[in-house]
């Protein structure tokens, strides 16, 4: 079966996020003074095809582990949902 | 008031994710062989001091026209919630 997995990883809370600081000082600069705390993350989106919703789940995770983040200052969080089947009838 | 926004930046559809190739191509190798459309994006979350939901969301929308997203390549999504105001009983 197929399912649509969507990774969302962003720096552990603890961790600074240079980016998202650099990104709030321009948007200070900008004009827009009434935003705060601006953290940056990304995500990844895919098709997975797998028996159960779980096995796709424990994929998506093994992937993460092995490529996606970096587990010392990254964290993640696994989506899972199932693609629409076609109709056959 | 306090809102919590995303917003999430994806490349449109028809522009071609050559950093999702790569991460497809390279989760193959390792063994994940049923991994297909592998598309990156990134997400920013934010705290913004508006007078509404729709004022946050187009306070928000400004930023990704102005700064945030590339508007020729990139399309841009925005998610408000209001932030839980604290008791002061």
């Amino acid at each position: 079966m197929l399912y649509h997995v969507k990774i969302e990883i962003t720096l552990k809370p603890t961790v600074m996020d240079a980016q998202g600081t650099t990104m709030e000082k321009a948007l200070h600069k900008m004009g827009h003074a009434d935003v705060q705390n601006v953290r940056i993350g990304k995500f990844v989106t895919m098709e997975v095809e797998a028996k159960c919703t779980s096995c796709a789940r424990s994929a998506a995770e093994a992937m993460c582990k092995e490529l996606l983040a970096n587990p010392i200052i990254e964290q993640f969080e696994v989506h899972v949902v199932e693609a629409e089947t076609e109709c056959v009838a």
